[in-house]
């Protein structure tokens, strides 16, 4: 029996999600998709043989549809997990899962009394090299890790709009997440404290709308590791997530700025292509995230990145934030 | 409404066709499989929600199916696509299109006599490095291209019984059959003559059954520009794809051993992955190439790689051979 | 005219120098050598086929010498500096400086009271990879530099006896001292506040004698630029520099992690030398360094790299270490 | 005692030459230079503070010079072997020895007779890459070497007055010579037949003067191991020199088009400086080359590269030339 699908939300995340389903027939069926813009819904339930919904309340409320992927702005996050956790369905619910900690701990609690299955969308642990990385890292092959780096660089801010609008986090979070994330699970400890800052450099455009369009904090695990996470809206030359875990005996490094195999040779310079989009960088990691939860969701298991990384990941960036904002060091309670 | 596909042959390659067709729903439909091996196109078609049939007769007697992915053993080729022509249905066939030039040409002529489209799968021409390469270079980056070389490395060789079988066809087709195809295609040029030669320096063991496991192949092209392939069966580290085109103005080069952007770094050596498998390599270039076949067929245009095409590599892998056994050169015709 | 050298300190860095120095004949010849080693002075001497003396006044007291290398301990750098000054010698002093503000300052005052040449030997700025990098953002091909990044990762952290030495500066001076004057230069722009932290991740045996193994600071240059500096006394995995630069129309990024343009491919894994030791990473820059010295010194112009540089990078990584002692970001002084 | 050496010959090479022995004072002096154009000479000689001649008798009549380099065009270097071979002074030749397989002998036997020792310029064999790859194909490291390819690719052909001139041997020998070196040398196997073609594909303005501008060699060693060389006189990118040797439990690969460690990344391109030119490439093998010749002779010790060596490699050269205009695969004498 196909798993029943919906998806809340179909901008760019959502509708690659739904694609995505798509290739999963005949063991998951995309139903149904709702969007705040009709016109998207429906556009996109047309290309992809599915129903479509005005609001998200007419979706959840199907009985055929078991599990859904929330993917709307990150402000709506914690509200629509407690409105699918109370229809029962499993949830795949992108990143952040909140954008304050209370709202996170609300979301994963709503899932935990529902006994529903919440997943996280941290995609990035689904991605062939980072999986490589992990799985490296598990087995010892770099000894005890000791030090985290990360850099997550956007070679463009969004528009101006964004900022504006409610489902802006700031930089700690919109895109911290995912490095306070890859940290927690590389690193395989959690964070004791975090010191951060932050300033504008390369966008005094944006600057009465964002604060920062570098983020750069610093990390103490509870074993005694440290670790950096430097974030920046505006690299210009492409999309740059790169990811180092040094070890006691070695060090794994991931990433790199290449996009294809392919190098064009002229007098004096030799040029490759950047990456220059999230979706082209982890378009694989996008499609084994949603096999792996469908997978799991169809056969009554467990998911693989839970509630409580989501939690977690929303601590940190807040914290960052809080740090920035102040100056201090923010200590993280001791779950 | 959708495209009624069917597969024939469901061994490794034909088994990921099917798999990628699954994923365009619901433009396209695999309707049904078949196989000589009877269990296989079952669990197949139970796995991917079709029907199946033991002999391709059946399947192509089906009326619902326009079109038809032909990915059997190489001797069966030219006569499946003969078959599926007669039945009026499109065909995407794997390379080589047939073992020898008359069959190659026979089911040329087939697909033309019944007004079907036939295309041959060279995916590499989908595989984004290599169609990065291919744009550059119409829109001449490189300038005039002047030289090819090619190198096209299994990790292994085949099983034994692989070269027993009917369907081997000797290293020039086997694997050369792809590095003629992008010679043709990158260097915007036919070949004139080919000159090759060979031997076995890794596979004693498969001396009886195959006479080569190296094979180095001189192309001049009608334009006077040159260029080598260079096959081997026994690589052993990996699968290694690579191809350079230098031009008057400038190169460009297509392929590296890395799989993942991964590094491991540890006393004395840095690591990282080798790609071993061409189901990993060229995952994206199938998904694609698939895509891009289907959205052609349900749209009524040609394909994007033709009958030609696929009897043009032909003649070019049997003049390869043919040199190497003889000793001499060997000129193409004028076509 | 030979210019005559004479080198004060003759451990792994004088000896280097001195052998340089050796090559740059017939412009310049190398008279005399000294160290507090005497006889790791008589065999470099009777090596290169110069004269040693028991301690560095014997060796400034010779008017055929011109010019001085300093390559001490760094905890006599300025007194030595002081002395040569005040012997009319112009001088090439080994980084850092001083380990002091006030005496990185008394020694650049001797300099400009004698009337003598002082440059530091910030030798990064000659490699020709930092060169070119440099170059190519003097001349705005990144635009505005907005961002910086460093990494100075030692393989393994020097033995015990050297921290409870009066040489030991701590980590921000031994190693940062580089990074902090890669940023001023390649920044183009003075740092006003720094803010570091530190810990001990992965050397507990060396816990008592060494505050930190990692330290990380944070930039702010005086235009609004940021940057950070990792430092890490035990990568293990080789010496690893590493710098980012990026501004508003792009970055450049210098270093790497492959010694030779070698590698070596086995089933699964792909592997490569990687930088070991400072001296092979940065030889040409060594050479090149001294080079240029000799040849202004004969030439009667000014040093490349200046005493006010040597001040400039003392006080940062005075700063760093202030900062994380006490947990604050420190002011630079507006000079 | 330092060991006097004289350079004949101070084109490019030459001069290079002379430049190192300076840096290996004072074990080695560089007492005399001489060459055809005698501004050339004495120019060098003030720079580098020796003698000069206007001719080689001279410098080769001088008893205090035990060793001289060759660094004349290639035609001279069998007579000028001879001639210093009488005068009983070790010899550092350029490669090619010979012109011609006759001449090699001569020079070799020449160099017997006297009992002096005869190093040719094979320096590749000192980069660092190329020493550590044949360090580990010679350890065993990629089990038995089985499959060589060699590229071997000027940015530009030489000017026309090049090939007009007597010391032009054709692209097989100029180039190919090296290549043909390697082969021998990472194969640990002499060759036992060549065959050999090549074409005109991007200099029709030098036809008439040069009959090939590229060179494709397949190789066939004893042991029946096989490989190809490919030369090209006009990669416009740059100067690129890779080798691969295949061995039955991996492979090593030497080589790559980067400079520098230095990448810029733009919008859309991430470029790199390519090596332009053969004395940047091997500036460090052209060092440790005449350092160890120096050593080796002033401690009676037999040269690393021999006159046999010398011998072979023109041998080679000569066959491929041969094939390229017969047309047929040419095998070498069982030396």
């Amino acid at each position: 029996m196909a798993l029943g699908i919906g998806v809340i939300g179909v901008g760019v995340m959502g509708r690659r999600h739904a694609d995505n389903i798509g290739g999963l027939a005949p063991r998951a069926r995309l139903l149904a998709v709702t969007d705040s813009d009709a016109e998207a819904a429906r556009s996109t339930a047309d290309y992809l043989g599915a129903d479509w919904y005005a609001n998200a309340d007419d979706l959840l409320a199907r009985s055929d549809i078991q599990a859904v992927v929330i993917a709307t702005g990150s402000d709506t996050h914690a509200e629509l997990v407690v409105k699918a956790a109370d229809r029962g369905k499993d949830i795949l619910c992108e990143k952040p899962l909140a954008l304050t900690v209370p709202d996170a701990e609300r979301a994963a609690a709503a899932a935990e009394a529902n006994g529903v299955r919440l997943q996280v969308g941290f995609m990035r642990r689904y991605d062939p090299a980072y999986k490589e990385a992990f799985e490296a890292i598990a087995q010892g092959e770099i000894g005890h890790p000791v030090l985290f780096a990360g850099i997550s660089r956007d070679a463009q801010p969004p528009p101006r709009s964004y900022f504006t609008g409610a489902g802006a986090g700031g930089l700690f979070i919109d895109s911290g997440n995912h490095d306070f994330d890859l940290a927690r699970w590389l690193m395989q400890d959690e964070v004791s404290s975090v010191s951060a800052s932050g300033g504008i450099v390369a966008s005094p455009e944006l600057a009465d709308v964002q604060p920062i369009d570098v983020g750069l904090a610093t990390l103490t695990f509870r074993n005694g590791a440290m670790g950096t996470v430097a974030l920046y809206r505006r690299a210009v030359y492409g999309y740059d997530i790169r990811t180092e875990v040094l070890g006691t005996e070695g060090a794994v490094m991931i990433g790199g700025h290449t996009k294809h195999a392919v190098r064009f040779l002229r007098p004096g310079r030799s040029t490759s292509e950047v990456q220059m989009h999230w979706l082209d960088r982890f378009a694989e990691a996008y499609r084994l995230e949603v096999a792996d939860w469908v997978q799991r969701m169809a056969t009554d298991r467990p998911p693989t990145i839970t509630a409580t990384d989501g939690v977690r990941a929303v601590q940190l960036s807040v914290a960052a934030e809080e740090s920035r904002a102040t100056g201090r060091p923010i200590n993280l309670p001791t779950y």
